[in-house]
């Protein structure tokens, strides 16, 4: 191989520094997890076929990653499809498993299979990669962290007031003041719709009014009406074009142009309970914003839908959504079991931490100090003091090689490795450690007691 | 969809308990690998085909997870192989990517691919999944972890000592006494392969040597035979079918069975330096053997061999293996890039300490005190309470739904949680919480800052 190797396009290799400010993200978004009471599982990466294709849609399917089957797989194949060169059709007969496409998915299959051993209300968390075969671009790649918390068995709204809070202490564990958790319901959405008789245009409906922001209130009743729904309708719902005030004030007026719906009052109470008891017990540093043209995954969703949005000094898309599922596990065969989860964009959540400066510094902290190699005796030295130091959890490194001093020391400072430990013949003669700080210059001379304090 | 769905085979689901356990195993490998100074890197779960096709021989190539390309994948597909239905030569013009196979070649890749960056001597870890089409069996899978650590850009053997050490500490730490690490050099094998004459039957002659715990000493020399190694060679290493003694002695015993070979006395001066150290140096809790038979991956090995036995008490093949290998970016274009490296095996390591029952328990412990739910006005009580509960690092749980006070106790009980808060009208009056062990059933009632305390 001539040429410099390379990695497929849309995936990343990760430096050092880079895994550890990813595990810093991670290891907050899981402690915060557990704290709330979610247990881990993990499912394989690749499912069998069956459970993945047909849940994500005919888009879905397409960017799925299937696994070609082992051995002589043509024998199998479907000699019509493949005479008449139809890879769609020829898929199934030489491919079996395919990549995960998220979490979700997998989490169904999970309860399914295991409901008899699962103790319901269950709830779970997964953090694990998901592969799509979507075009790489900037912030969307092909393998990439899902960080998924759900609770399955349970309709209690309960739930959506401590999935919100679980939302708050992430981020406010982060350092991320600010972040705006948007909440909507399924059903007001489709409370508007009733209400102004477009019910079939729902889909439209909520797609051009998810637009507000983007191309302002002309340009979604032009798309609105572009799509068929009525001028008479449009009027109707004109408060949701200027649609400010407190979040209970938000509220009532839904409440008010959703009275004929019965559908839309329920997604009112159901808003109200969980807003009302957020900001009873009050967010550390989020803030909840009521958000009538939050329509995410709608197909999917039955209540609540959430949406984070990073705090307003930094432009990025949403951080984290979720919601509730009325029937999460049907699609398996296992009915009546309501679903609520959030999920946190990793790989977003790291461009902020990032952009804002809020990764501590210690999350990179490696090595504490580097024992320059004086040859082997010396060697032999140090390595009496590494054990012992690394015994007692101190981070310690023997350079492995009696190199140039001046070498040692570069890569003590290429490394960003802040000691240097110098032992010589004088030194072990003497017993003690001469000990210099990379930043400073200085250099002391100590016993092993003070050595270990000092790192 | 009517059965119950299932995965693949050789594929596993984790349940919370089991990722607990596997979370904890993994994080005493990783701490450790911290405090010997190695740094994690990640790389994609996918590489290129030719970054993987060809590193692990003919059967390697069989078990590679071949991903079928996306979209009109028959498109470019070669007309030839399609119409002789060959898929062992169909599969490159379909497949562009495949699943890694072990974190070596990746590794490699990485390093030739980010030289620029590096500062070497690099010492990488890495935990990530692997896949291979393997016939699933007992203890092997067809996805499963591997924990490596390297050195890449050193050729000093301190490396291998400390790796001797990485393995105690890791051991000692898991509670696992009495590992054997076993230690080869391949250069002894091949120093005896020469002195016996029969160089270019090295490969045999140590497969067979390998079995001497298997077969026994007339198996091993009838094997040798069968070879065509000659009676005269098999004479000339008889002190190698009863090979005993200290190590100190065993290596005597090689420097003068390979006083002819120069690369046998290269080897014997290696082994001699790392157990010498080693020795010196002292382990905690594991056993370091020199092993003659030891042979794995021999064509890929240049230096030490190692390879890890669980205790005696425990039948079970390696927990670990190792080794150096001089050329490890060569396949990669970049020259002279000596590599050491030792891995963990997380799945049998994980039987073993369960099998000696070692993990502690509170490895599996989750949520300490489930609250539970009289209704929506207790319920935002006992949330008032958890809030800060969970702020101060306790889990705990508020049960979702107002169900029979009996069915929480239950969930409770299944759950494995320890305790129960229940709050009441009466204990919202008087400001007080009541706690009950749900092992011993005593229940006492508390203030807030009790209620902290005794969780």
């Amino acid at each position: 191989m001539a040429s410099k190797p390379s990695i497929p396009k849309g995936t990343r290799d990760f430096s050092p520094s880079e895994v550890a400010k990813r595990q810093y993200i991670i290891q907050i978004i899981k402690s915060n997890f557990e704290k709330f009471g979610f247990q881990p599982i993990e499912t394989p990466s690749f499912e069998n076929s069956d459970t993945l294709m047909g849940k994500y849609g005919e888009e879905g399917d397409r960017l799925i990653f299937k696994i070609l089957n082992s051995g002589d797989y043509l024998a199998k194949a479907d000699a019509t499809h493949l005479e008449s060169k139809d890879s769609t059709k020829l898929t199934s007969s030489i491919s079996e498993k395919a990549l995960r496409y998220d979490l979700t998915v997998p989490f169904a299959r999970y309860v399914v299979q295991h409901q008899n051993e699962i103790e319901f209300p269950f709830k779970r968390y997964q953090i694990q990669p998901v592969w799509r075969a979507d075009r790489p671009q900037k912030g969307r790649f092909r393998e990439f962290f899902q960080c998924d918390a759900d609770v399955v068995g349970s309709k209690s709204l309960w739930q959506e007031v401590e999935l919100v809070q679980l939302y708050d202490t992430v981020f406010t564990d982060l350092g991320l003041s600010g972040v705006i958790i948007k909440i909507n319901n399924r059903k007001i959405l489709s409370g508007i719709a009733e209400v102004i008789g477009a019910s079939d245009k729902l889909i439209d409906f909520t797609v051009a009014l998810d637009k507000l922001d983007k191309i302002g209130e002309d340009g979604v009743k032009k798309e609105m009406i572009e799509k068929g729904i009525s001028l008479e309708a449009i009027v109707k719902v004109q408060p949701l074009f200027n649609f400010t005030g407190t979040i209970s004030e938000k509220i009532d007026k839904l409440s008010d142009l959703l009275s004929t719906s019965a559908d839309g009052m329920k997604g009112v109470e159901e808003l109200r309970f969980i807003c009302d008891n957020v900001l009873k017990l009050g967010l550390e540093s989020a803030v909840l914003d009521l958000d009538v043209t939050l329509a995410r995954g709608l197909n999917y969703y039955t209540g609540a839908i959430f949406e984070v949005a990073p705090p307003k000094s930094v432009a990025m898309g949403s951080i984290g959504g979720g919601g509730r599922y009325d029937d999460l596990t049907g699609i398996f065969g296992l009915k009546n079991m309501s679903g609520v989860g959030i999920s946190f964009g990793l790989d977003r959540i790291y461009l902020v931490v990032e952009e804002l400066n809020l990764f501590p510094e210690t999350v990179t902290a490696t090595t504490k100090a580097l024992f320059i190699n004086y040859g082997d005796k010396e060697a032999f030295y140090a390595l009496q003091a590494i054990q012992k130091l690394r015994a007692a959890g101190i981070k310690v490194e023997l350079y492995p090689e009696n190199a140039k001093v001046v070498k040692q020391f570069q890569h003590a400072d290429k490394r960003g490795i802040p000691f240097a430990v110098i032992i010589g013949e004088q030194e072990m003669e003497s017993n003690v450690y001469s000990l210099k700080n990379l930043k400073t210059g200085e250099q002391i001379s100590v016993d092993f007691e003070k050595l270990k304090s000092s790192l």
